[in-house]
């Protein structure tokens, strides 16, 4: 039983908390392999938004007290904190360890499991962060996503995963893959947790936010084109249904953008960029297997990549004026069912065009398949929007789980 | 008398080219003041695109064998070549030394002097940069805008600047101040020699382009608000007359953004961004003036900076759609005038907007007041057009050379 962090307010609440959570490591970590590195004495601070909270750091993150390898076998980071593990140390917060991450996001899995299941994958490339969340180790995980690395492994661990509006959270210290696709991310386990600590970051205090209902919310159908597994299909479906007797306008639309671009537009834009940013010179050679796929976009020019920017840019303003003002929040899958097996990190089809997008994205573990695994619902929101977003997947969060739509397997 | 780089293809005539460089540095460094530090005895490669090739790199990125100190006095920086460093070394370029730059682009001056006029400023921040081009130091100087600052001292010191693409020349090792406003800048004595450079760092091969005469040219006329001095906008005519008299199509429109936002956006977003990525905890303390001006940003909720958002996205798409397909590229001054006198870096209105809206950006060293100071043509193209950009300028950059209308100063 996950106890959401802003629930254990007081110093023996918060003590209780830790004590859980180095107990779920003692027993689970051996199978679930979330850390690369981590130090269960690492020294508690007792002041601050986020004092006595145990965090895990995505392994692509500048650590001083720990080495940094990008999923690579090596210590290559420099030992310096990142601007995000300075904020987090600055609010009271503890370092609980590095997690586990595929070597530069490519999907050659990790050594990491599914809390909920042991022989399939946590998702990628923040893997070891979302199973760190999903099996109780710590409060907080910092991931990133630059194509699905924090929206997916979410829904595959059955937390909560928030991609940030392009811009938010600082990504100094951070190893780049694409400049104009790299987002950092947070898995928690609601999101007015998740917001109590973007917000810490980035406003002048941490902000305690309820849910708020939404008035209106747009349901995306997505082509057939699109390998959503049927019951995922069916439990949006139900949800909408839910939501709808709640007294929310719900509006059905197919994907308002073309299939080709919804697919394939963020990999033109990463693979380009990723050829000029992680190809040497560089701190570290990525995984020969990456190194080939990118070295064909090395040779190209700019005459693709610049289209695509700018009809990236087109998109960002279609998404925009479609949701402005009408809708609360955008839904559909977070993913295109459950965790595959472990040889398989998933594919991020359902976050690559809204992370080229920028636009606030949320996955919320309020479904699960008839063996118990869970599948999240994604939440979009406007840029820049990011606080109305949570507050509207808090109201929702409370109200599926409520209705008995959340059973996400063993950590509940 | 400065030869572009491009023209010095033999070893001879690089080795006569670097002499020059260095008995320049010998005989007006101790006015100009150009370098934070620079070693000339740097140790000369001979191998690659840009073999016996002198450049000078701002004081806001990181270098394994010099100092970083960000315009601040301590050494602060880590001791690691930035991504576009070890790629200029890879290729075969010889660092000379760091450029003077202000604090964290905070326009208190540094101790650079104008190479034209050594009681007025060389413009900033990139200050060093754009002075030890135009002295002829160096070939090419690395700077970095956020809002104008490569496009101004370029125009000032009547060198060739330019700012690339948002996301085309990798930031990594690069000081941040606003993620989504920061920018590399290349300065040079040609747009050709701009473009070998960028091209060496971003294709598969070092390219050499030549001028492409524009079919046709969009003249921006700027409302009375923005104080351009009137021998400027007087240049920017006739020059418009010497092009329609080539048979290139001129259409002139009035500025067609909302004034305010020309003026103010670029700020809004800056400072929100630069609060959350300057202030401490920071490797270093910005100066106290920007400390205070921060302090108020810091203290700022998501939402005017989120509907600032909003609006830039929707103004890169319309300066998209206005330039797309019709114009080869869009003229209007580069600074409101020549350099102020030194206590003052000058005014970057003419940049601001075009920074946030990401397009490439070049400024012209083809024009120059009754005195022989220096003030640029700045040319915009549209997004991930930086090479046709450039191909413009260059035949832009020739015709109006040899009609006389460049004659910046000493340096020519």
């Amino acid at each position: 039983l996950i106890t959401d962090f802003c629930i254990a307010k007081t110093p023996a609440a918060r003590a209780a908390l830790i004590k859980r959570q180095l107990d779920a490591l003692v027993e689970r970590e051996a199978t679930i392999q979330a850390f690369v590195c981590y130090d269960p004495k690492a020294v508690l601070q007792h002041d601050g938004p986020l004092a006595s909270t145990l965090i895990g750091v995505k392994d692509v993150i500048a650590t001083a007290d720990y080495p940094t390898c990008y999923g690579m076998a090596e210590d290559v980071g420099p030992r310096e904190d990142a601007r995000c593990v300075a904020c987090l140390r600055q609010l009271g917060a503890t370092l609980l360890g590095k997690t586990v991450c595929t070597a530069f996001g490519y999907p050659l899995p990790g050594r990491t499991t599914n809390p909920h299941d042991a022989t399939r994958t946590p998702g990628g490339s923040s893997s070891g962060s979302a199973a760190a969340v999903a099996a109780g180790f710590v409060s907080f995980a910092i991931g990133t996503q630059t194509a699905g690395s924090t929206i997916r492994p979410a829904s595959y661990c059955g937390v909560v995963g928030f991609k940030p509006s392009y811009g938010l959270l600082s990504l100094e210290g951070v190893q780049p893959i694409a400049p104009t696709l790299d987002h950092l991310g947070i898995f928690a386990t609601s999101p007015r947790d998740v917001w109590y600590l973007v917000s810490a970051m980035v406003m002048p205090h941490a902000e305690l936010v309820t849910g708020r209902q939404p008035n209106r919310l747009l349901v995306l159908r997505l082509p057939p084109q699109l390998p959503v597994a049927d019951d995922y299909a069916a439990h949006i479906e139900e949800a909408s249904a839910r939501l709808s007797g709640e007294g929310i306008k719900i509006t059905t639309l197919d994907l308002p953008f073309p299939i080709d671009d919804f697919r394939h537009l963020q990999k033109e834009l990463c693979y380009w960029e990723a050829a000029r940013t992680i190809l040497p010179p560089c701190r570290v050679r990525p995984v020969p297997a990456l190194e080939a796929l990118l070295a064909r976009y090395r040779d190209s020019d700019l005459t693709n990549y610049a289209a695509a920017r700018r009809r990236c840019q087109t998109y960002q303003v279609q998404f925009d004026t479609l949701v402005g003002g009408e809708y609360d929040a955008v839904l559909l899958p977070a993913a295109t069912g459950v965790a595959p097996m472990i040889s398989d990190t998933g594919d991020a089809v359902m976050s690559r065009f809204w992370t080229a997008l920028h636009v606030p994205a949320i996955s919320l573990p309020v479904f699960c398949n008839d063996h118990g695994l869970p599948l999240g619902l994604q939440l979009l929101g406007r840029l820049g929007m990011d606080r109305s977003l949570i507050e509207t997947s808090q109201w929702i969060f409370e109200r599926l789980r409520n209705q008995g739509l959340s059973v996400s397997g063993t950590t509940r």
